[in-house]
Order: structure tokens, then sequence, then C-alpha cells
């Protein structure tokens, strides 16, 4: 079987479950659109000769079951579900990457001694309902009812009545994912690394850990013409001295820490009024715990030290704090052979994952490993998501490659 | 008469035209608490003896004509009309202290050798529509039908409909102002110099130029994770680069020169996207012509080259350029001489303003100069707008001071 044809086929076949005029996907959680995705992937899976079944919330599996080894099972997949106007690959490529995979291994192969495994997660993005990673967090029995049964989506339909709408509940027995002996997710990169550095394939060490803070600082508000500058106590001053600093002070501390001010909302936010008031949201992600630790500590020093000088006021909300999640070390050494020996070791990059994905919720139970194909221009969450069909067919033979070894391998 | 307990009964008296249960009062133009005010306002002047009338559109005229010079005018007076919520000192106060100081010579010297003249402008603020010294450029002829035939308040309410049911109208020929010899405007600081200095008496020589810009710069949303900082055209980074170093530049330059950074508005505004757009305001101000002019090179220079170093294209909007204003320097020699004698040398300053003013209007037509007093903390447009009594009571005196040497001695 021709791996391009099989994927553009699926893909379209797929992205018409949701899919917009102007090319992408809305895929929420529990909707129709969602609904129908997951139903289409239903048969086509059992068409193709895997047993195939949900669990309680709609995590679709579809398995093929080894000859020697049935209890090892070499798991992969990702999310089913999109943001609004999301693209068609952020999660669904995963999905289809791991199908095509498979179908071409048995094609070629036959049955394997390992059992493998197809997922599609329900939910990773959180764009439906106040709440994220549905999918793996339910497949590893760490989200629960109480979780969810008091949110609603923006147009105040409860979590509860859409998944039932649905046809889907809460888990009564705990999912056993005992039997499941490596997982490996194949997503878009979402960043423009690979591109820039002009490789193919991207062979994920980790994914960074983050802190997000919302940091408010309070000055006083005076009028712009009669207060000179030396009896001021600007905000917008103080923050534009943090956010200089702090973004040269990156920039020093060098790859792979980064750091975002997103948000900036002035109060009042007036040209003739000197801003009494600034609260602005600071991201900041490393790989490496230790050090982005260290670069936290520098963030805490410069506010306060800012904030003295300008003669404001400070408060840090460090509202959320995620540790660094490190993929399982052999699993990523076989991944990187499979990537060298299907696109050679000069268009591979060991490198980690800016973003979020499921594997890191996998990574705590289960030895896992991501491979990344490139994004142009660095796109996501959006219609205009796209990647070079050769590069998408590259990531499909790089895990073909990595679950032959897995699976067909003694 | 006792200068103080004059004024507070003329203060509590007007004040209660439009007057807020918390202090301060909102009043105006045209509205039912203005048309009190203007109506109270020309009943106490007819009482004490002036000749009051309004013009056309309602700026009120008190006059006590001279005895020898009766076609050479003194006239001091300020505006009547109030922001939203705002102090019972802001042009009210101009507006007594004219009161009281030609209540208080005459009462002590009988009629003046040149004639005075009260003026209460009918507005100043822009409060109520989009029309900012509607009185004062009435006064010299500058303001027409067409410039507020199609503006409205937030209710919808026509400018015209509003005057007509006030009582007044367009000006259907020019007004006289050739008989007056000399303008002066008795008004609060609205900053804190004067408080901060420990002065009593500011004698202004001139009001601020202004100039006022909107940036944006355009630069590249990114996913905040997968992004790394060599790889980013962060909006809000180059904003930060700009408003730093202007500052800096500005702190450098000395005072008087202001810059504000009042708006920012990035976009999309949220804590995981490297920002791809920022607009924002400057507001530029000096008492000198070509040190404004100087600094506004600085500004253009700075975000040219900023926005190269960041990758990020911009946009200057130069959409106000004010030149400062002079007061008439014999006037301005003549309040001082009778501030020193009033408070002494060490109570008083010599400064510009840093806000508009009528002045400004009859500073091109007429000599005029403005005499301020102290606003505790600099408060202003806020219902905690105050300023001690004894620094009134000072301001009212030099005032007294100022029109005895120019309407009483030869």
């Amino acid at each position: 079987m021709d791996i391009r044809s099989s994927f553009e086929a699926l893909d379209n076949k797929l992205t018409s479950c949701g899919g917009l005029n102007g090319g992408g996907i809305t895929r929420l959680l529990y909707s129709e659109a969602w609904s129908n995705a997951i139903h289409t992937l239903k048969s086509t899976l059992e068409n193709e000769g895997f047993e195939a079944r949900f669990d309680s919330v709609g995590n679709l599996k579809g398995r093929i079951e080894g000859s020697k080894y049935p209890d090892e099972t070499i798991m992969s997949g990702s999310h089913i579900d999109t943001v609004v106007e999301g693209g068609h690959l952020d999660g669904q490529f995963g999905v289809l990457a791991a199908l095509v995979a498979m179908q071409s291994l048995k094609a070629e192969h036959g049955q394997p001694l390992r059992s493998l495994e197809l997922l599609a997660l329900a939910e990773e993005e959180g764009s439906r309902f106040p709440y994220a990673f549905w999918g793996s967090k339910n497949f590893f029995n760490l989200a629960n009812k109480a979780d969810v049964s008091s949110i609603a989506d923006g147009e105040g339909v409860n979590f509860e009545d859409a998944m039932h709408e649905a046809g889907f509940d809460y888990r009564t027995v705990d999912n056993d994912f005992s039997y499941i002996k490596s997982f490996v997710e194949v997503h878009i990169e979402q960043g423009k690394v690979l591109e820039s550095e002009q490789k193919a394939i991207g062979i994920v060490n980790g994914i960074v850990g983050q802190k997000r803070y919302t940091v408010n600082l309070k000055g006083e508000a005076n009028h712009a013409g009669t207060t000179p500058m030396g009896l001021r106590k600007d905000a917008v001053v103080a923050f534009s001295k943090i956010a200089n600093e702090l973004t040269d002070q990156a920039r020093a501390f060098g790859d792979p820490l980064v750091i975002t001010f997103g948000r900036v909302d002035p109060v009042p936010n007036t040209v003739n009024v000197v801003p009494g008031e600034v609260t602005f949201s600071i991201d900041c992600r490393h790989i490496n715990q230790v050090e982005l630790n260290q670069f936290a500590e520098k963030i805490d020093a410069c506010i306060k030290r800012v904030s003295e000088e300008e003669a404001v006021e400070y408060d840090i909300d460090l509202w959320m704090d995620e540790a660094p999640t490190l993929m399982d070390e052999q699993l990523v050494s076989e991944v990187k052979k499979a990537a060298e020996h299907v696109v050679g070791s000069s268009d591979c990059k060991v490198m980690p994952s800016g973003a979020g994905h499921d594997s890191q919720i996998f990574a705590k139970y289960i030895p896992t490993a991501m491979i990344f194909v490139p994004s142009i221009n660095g796109v996501s969450h959006n219609v205009e998501e796209e990647t070079d069909i050769e590069d998408l067919v590259k990531g499909i033979e790089v895990l073909k490659q990595v679950l032959y070894q897995l699976a067909y391998k003694e």
C-alpha cells in the first residue's frame, strides 16, 4: 500500500467531520462533528481488521492482537478533538499516522509478535469546556466526576449533558493500562524550529515545564501633563523595565528557555493619564527543572528591584507551576535510531516540546516518546495550520519503523 | 468683608448646582445643573452691583464700569462646567476668585479707574459633547455652527437641541473683545509641583505644547511554548524597549519635559501567545517648542531603531501637535510682583502649566496670565479634588492685588 495516498484518503474522510469551508476543523468534545469523527474512525478500524472499542468517556482503541506476546502492547495515537477553527493536523495527524503505519505493517509483515493498539483520545485541548486532557486523564483514572459535573460550555450546556447526549458516561471501574509496554505519539511541532533548521523529524526528549504568573503593579494615576517625571509612580514604565530586562536575561540564558509577556492591561489605559496600575502575564518554560527554577528566581528578583526603583507596589501570583516531563530514555533512543534509519541523521533533531501534549500524562505511567514533523511557518491552532505532505509521510514512515522494531522484533 | 467667609458661602451656593452626595460636582454644558449655576451666578452678580449679561451661547459677563478709563477693561474668570463627577474647584474656583476679589476691591476702594469684568465661560472640558473650549472659542469667534451641529451627547441628545433647551443659540454677530486690556485666570494646579515644593502660588508663564501619538507595532503572533526567543517578532518586547529607553531619555532631558505611555493594547492579549501586535499611545509635552521638537526626533528615532532590532513593523501617527502658548511677559511680571507682595517670594514659583486651560485661547488675542493654587496630592477631575482653604484665600488675595494694580492704579 502507498502511505501517502492512504493517509490523504483518511485525512479527507476524517476532516469532513467538522471540516470548515475555508479549510481547517472545528471539532469540540461531544459535539456532532466529534461524534461523526469517532464513529467514522471506529468503522474504518473495524473494516481494516482492528478490534475497536470505546472506553466509557469515548476514548477509542483499535487493536491488532500479537501472535507471540499478546499481553505486551505497543500503543500509538493522539487526540481527536480540535480547538475552534483549528487545523486538520493537530491531534488528528497522530491518530491517522498510527492507523496508516499499523495498516502498512500488517500489509507488509502480517500479524505482529506483540499487540499493536491505536488510541484516539476523546479530548486534549480544553476548547469546549474549561477542562483539558479529559481523554488521557480518564485513561489513567485521574479525571473524576467532581472535576466536570458543574462546568458548562460557552452556550451553557452542561458537561454531563453533552457527554450523555453523545452516548458516553463517567467510568464506573478503573481502566487497566498495565498491559501497555510503550506509547509513541506523532504530532506536528506547532513551532518553527524544525523548519528554520531544515530538519524533517523531531525526536522529542521531553515536554517543558512551565510557570505562569499574573503580576499586578500599583503606582499612582496622575495627570499626564501636570505630573513631572520625578513625581510619578508609573506602572507601565515599571512593566516596560521588567519586560525589557527579563527579555535580555532570557536571551542571555539561552535556548530552550522562553519567556512571554502575552497580556498587558494598564489602568485606566488612556492617552492622557499616567497609568497607575497594570496587570500583566508571564509565561516561562524550560525543559530542565533546575534551570527553570533558576530563571524563576531572576523573575522574582527583577520584579522586586524594579518595583522598588519605580516606587510601585507589586503582587506576584504564580498560578501554574508544571514540572518538565522527560520522555523515556530508552524509547527515545529507539525512535532516534528509527528516524536516522528512515530519513538520515542529518535530517533529525532531538528537541524538547514547548507545548503540552497527551504524552506528558502518559510519560508518568508508561515508557513514552514523541515524534514531531515540521509546521509550515510554525502555525497551529489556526485553519492555516499545514505541513508538507512529504514531511507527513516521513513522520508516518518513522513511526512505522519504530512500531516495527517494537512489535515485530524479538 | 472677609475673603474666606465670602468665598465659602459662594462656593457652597454654587456647588449645590450639580453637587453630588459624596462631594464634587457633575455640571455638564446646557444641563439643568449648568443652567442653575449660571442663573444663580447672574443674580448674585446683579445683587452685588455688577452689570450682568450673557452672550448668545451662555458665556456670562459681570461688569463694574471704570470711572476714568471705562473702555480699558481688566477681565478675570474661568469656566463654569465640570467633568462627570468632577471636583468643586476646577473652573469654578477661578470664577469665584474673580467675584470675591472684585467685591472686596469695590468694598475697600470703591469704583475702579478701569472697568473690571468677571467672565464665567460656558464650557471648557468637552465632557458632555465631543467638543472642548466651546466657551472661549465662541468668545473669540472661533467656534462655528458646523463644528457642533452634527454632534450629540452620550444619550443621543443633539448639541443644538441641548443649547436651545437651555435658552441659548449660535452667535449671529461676532463678539467684540477689543475692549479687554488684560485677562487673568486663577485655577487649581491639578498637579503636585506646588505641594511637593511647598509653594502657595504658581505664576504660570505658559501652557505646554503637546504631541500625541498612536503607535502600532506589528510582529508575528506565535505559540509561547514552541517559539524560541531567537525566532520571535514580539511586539510587546519591542514596546517595552521603546517605553524603557524613551523614559530614560526623558528623565535625562529633564523637567518640564514629560512623556506618558498611557494606553497599551497588545493583540491577542493572552498569556500563552507571543503578542504579534501592539498599539500604544505617547503623550509628550514641553513648554519650549524647540525642545519639544528635539524630543520628538528622539521618539521617532527610538521607535525606528528598536523596531528594526526587534524585527517588527511600525506605524507612527502624530494626531495632535499643539504648540506651547506663552503668557504675556509683562502681565506675568505684574502677577509675580503681586504674588511676592502678598505671600512673599519664597512662597511663589514661576512654572508652566502642563494641562490645557481657557487662557491658551485668550493668550493668542489678549495679554493673558494665570495664577495657580496647589492641589492636594495633585488630584483633579475627581470628587476628591481639594485645596487647603488657606491656599484658596491666598490665591484670591493675589488676584485681588493684581486687579488692584491693573484697574485702580494710573
